[in-house]
């Protein structure tokens, strides 16, 4: 996707946004963070997208990034700095954040739309299982190393991959850190289809434009969808945000994550 | 299956009923409607089926049909015709039609046994789901494709397809009108299995047989299966008409779905 | 795996338990029953190990076996044997003992990992889906055959199966008697993935080290993740358990398994 501002984009630090036939495009790319990671600021914007096409016309919002790397999850580089500052209190702040976050994605009133160009790593690919569509570019693929970053699930993953693809390929994923490929993560229900990488952007647009033309249509049929797994979702956040904040704020995670974090990055 | 009467077969308008090998074996063949679609009649007709199925000695319910399509969802030709009495009282009636009927196959006490040899569309769809066991022809096809008729799923489906095969590849599915053939439906786990076409009757008959023989043990197996779901389904249909109700009693509505009706039928 | 006891070895009868590299392994490995069925004594064993396994500090438990067969099920041998002093009586004992082993599994606070050789077949099936991780052996296969035993669903499977792979392939299996290989089960969500005949063994253990290293950790992620699935099994279980105990103490069901029994064993 072209990111250049057109006229009708709202201006964000780390997103653009463009309303274009009738739906919000986001596409992430963050300043302050490399690959696409998630601080707290990143959230926020992302939730304020959220909160504007939640009430304006938009049918849809269609969330994408440009380059290898959709989305690497939390920023831990960000958050390390942060911790060294007061550990429990910052522990504390992120796990709001991350909460707030994701209670956006789950109450998002319309269709989310994801549209994966790379690497989709940690609440990057969790956040996946919480959208309504989900197009792959062929050379993308997902990971949720918790293992690695020596913490539990975050993005509701906890509830949603066993659900998606049932508890032992979920949990391979959840307590490993075995990395599918788009074809792979297709095949286990959490990608609706993988494109070619050439002509990834058209072939997303195009299909944009086939669903449901209807707004109230596709606004009732995503609460319908959604209805049932809500309440499960939003207790899910809860307890995983609760989870982190406790071992966030110890010190023996600060050196799981600060070796986590001397691995060459694997974008 | 040959659609010639047996003698123990009860006489039906639109369905071929016959007790054999002590299962029920239903053959769709609607008169009034092309291509299998499901009216009022056609559905109480198959609730007839199913009460007196439940109650009998049957082992189970086997739904099959005859030629290239197996069930092209509701009337929306017949449909149309009665919305221009009264658009409001025939929404509902329509409404509570599906409703009763779905209900009927949620509550089904025994196992029900799908044999799809040709495409199965829209709520002939969604009701694969609420089968117990599904054979398809490798020539079937499933899609549902609600955004075409401007309205949102029924049958269950906003339940039972993001809970079988995730809610990403259903967004698609329920939200767009993506169509899946046999054996990618059985890849997602709508299907049991895929079957030759050559074959595909005797197979299917003779897979019914290799089921539990025990009568009172598939009863119970199928009471154990569905008691977890089964308020859930009933929940979701009760919404899903509630919906449908208020859509289909729209100026809007009708005039999607007449522009739906102008498409050539791809059959 | 070596059955070699090592000096850090419990000594059990039909187990070989060691623990090793911060975990409890458990090879199944049974004296009085052939194809490491499942009897009572041997049920009480592995619950044995459970419980040790859960209170010191084992990371994880893996289960696995030796030779062509993973675990058969129950052994109807020793049950038709034992029906004859008091039918009743046995049945509700046998019953009990299904319940309590598969209450352990379920409640189990640490990861369940299985490393699946051969055949896994009815409870030793069922079993699977109850696990965090499976790792199957290409040559292993799969199968919950109750059509043959002439009884319901045991393990939690008729809540586990159609929630994993969907009501319609899940059917055939709890209703029917198909087989899965480890490929198909791997496709169909039960498996997280097959390893080479050659160098299973070896594979087994080196993802085992792979998983998530911090005890803590990965206790609070089996627990997030197990949550919400907890009582929805528990309570699958107590109804499973309540329907075998009426079943296993009929007299049909006697001639039923007696006439399974005579079939030469398939492994």
């Amino acid at each position: 996707f072209s990111v250049r501002q057109t006229e009708s984009a709202y201006r964000y630090r780390h997103l653009v946004v463009r309303k274009q036939d009738g739906f919000t495009h986001v596409v992430l790319s963050t300043r302050n963070s490399e690959y696409n990671a998630l601080n707290p600021e990143v959230m926020r914007e992302l939730q304020g997208v959220m909160a504007t096409a939640a009430c304006d016309d938009s049918r849809l919002l269609l969330l994408s990034s440009v380059g290898p790397v959709f989305c690497s999850g939390l920023d831990y580089l960000w958050f390390i700095h942060k911790l060294t500052e007061d550990r429990k209190r910052e522990s504390a702040r992120m796990a709001e954040a991350v909460r707030s976050f994701v209670n956006a994605l789950v109450q998002f009133p319309k269709p989310l739309v994801a549209a994966v160009n790379g690497a989709a790593v940690g609440l990057g690919a969790a956040i996946l299982a919480l959208c309504d569509v989900v197009w792959a570019n062929e050379k993308a693929w997902i990971q949720t190393p918790y293992a690695l970053y020596g913490h539990t699930p975050d993005g509701c993953s906890s509830y949603t991959l066993p659900l998606i693809m049932g508890p032992a390929p979920a949990g391979e994923l959840l307590l490993g850190a075995r990395r599918l490929t788009a074809l792979e993560a297709c095949a286990k229900g959490l990608v609706s289809q993988v494109l070619w990488p050439q002509t990834f952007n058209q072939e997303v647009m195009s299909r944009v434009r086939d669903l449901c033309a209807d707004a109230q249509v596709l606004k009732e049929s995503k609460s319908l969808i959604r209805s049932w797994s809500r309440s499960g979702l939003e207790q899910t956040n809860e307890r995983e945000c609760e989870a982190l904040k406790r071992i966030w704020a110890t010190t023996e995670w600060t050196d799981t994550i600060l070796e986590y974090l001397q691995r060459p990055p694997e974008y």
